[in-house]
């Protein structure tokens, strides 16, 4: 049953949540370096030491928005994934997650480039950003139950396999997408792939790839086709 | 033959360097946000205004050291294509750019993402930064002359086939690598190369891919033995 929230508490979820909004738009305009608690506080009609009551730092805002845009984008994923009909071939299953972190690095890419871009100067990410990042990384590795690596990506298998058979908790992980013995591969797939997100989304976001004459989607596609190949993926 | 330069135009060489000295050392402790002409006019016993003499802007000094990082990229680029053996495999004429490109960003992260990582808010690179990217990018698509594309990359050379077929500054750029009728497919892997150097390298010195269990030269090898697979390239 849902608690009805006191209107103290919801006038300070509101309050917090308009912060985030203007942070975002500053973000977008300007960057990171834009990201400015005083303007904000102008803005929202707070006093500086107001502000502070709601985050207590510049770090503390920016960590929120981190947060939220590793939820939005786990979720973009997750949905993709789901979206699949039961019966998916693996390639499928790689290029549905693939294909949902682009569109959502497209359609905002200051926020892409907030949680993968440039590191913030001076700004630490809190130890569960790692749970974030594996909450959209999970999806990808789904594809790789039955994968047969070539001798190319061979190296990162074995590269994985072996932090996967030092780390429990890693194993344990991979094992929710993939059954037990295909743990390396899976890993060394959602690694890959993400590599590959990231070279190509990473670079269409940032405008470097404007005038080269190929298509972002087209791109990213022919990538995660390829690996798909190494990885003898159906 | 060379001209020896006047006192006068030496000791202005001297301060424009010794300027973006303090430049990059800013962006490597703060990123782009960090580097203010005020702060460089006082640490090197300059006025404001005499700065300006040697940079008009922050633009052009960031312009400044755009261009240098280019150039010593394409320089690290080209001479690990020139050191290899005359009969090296197509495959190792991948490896070669690729690997030197991974060095280069990882011995100096901040000179890499000012290039490639996320765009400096409100900053317009000039248009001859397409000239330099093309510098690095040359050595990458001389792999690819025999190429045999597999079905996966196939777009992205339709792609660039289309577009050499309609620029033909283009088509006669990629020819000063490859002969005739394999412009496509080397502008197809020169721009999938490219990507997966940024995918590897700009997630591992932006420190994304710490405690992931694989290194960065691995995952990066893995990718472009599999961009070569891809290509049929022996």
């Amino acid at each position: 049953m849902a608690t009805a929230q006191s209107p103290r508490t919801r006038y300070r979820e509101q309050t917090r949540a308009e912060i985030k909004d203007i942070a975002l738009r500053q973000l977008a305009e300007g960057g990171t370096a834009a990201v400015a608690l005083t303007r904000i506080a102008k803005e929202v009609g707070l006093s500086g030491p107001a502000l502070y009551r709601y985050f207590d730092s510049r770090d503390a805002l920016l960590t929120d928005l981190i947060r939220d845009a590793y939820a939005d984008l786990a979720d973009a994923v997750v949905r993709a994934a789901a979206a699949l009909p039961d019966g998916a071939a693996p390639r499928a299953r790689l290029h549905a997650p693939t294909g949902a972190c682009r569109s959502w690095a497209v359609a905002q890419p200051h926020r892409y480039l907030l949680i993968q871009g440039t590191p913030v100067p001076g700004y630490s990410a809190p130890a569960d950003t790692l749970d974030s990042a594996r909450a959209v990384l999970g999806p990808f590795l789904a594809a790789f139950a039955t994968a047969e690596p070539s001798a190319s990506v061979r190296p990162v298998v074995d590269q994985m396999t072996e932090w996967a058979a030092k780390d429990p908790a890693v194993a344990e992980w991979a094992r929710v997408y993939v059954p037990a013995g295909a743990e390396g591969a899976a890993l060394a797939g959602g690694v890959l792939g993400w590599a590959h997100v990231h070279g190509a989304v990473g670079l269409e976001v940032s405008g470097q790839f404007t005038n080269m004459g190929h298509t972002g989607d087209v791109l990213l596609r022919a990538q995660v086709d390829a690996l798909a190949d190494a990885f003898g993926l159906e």
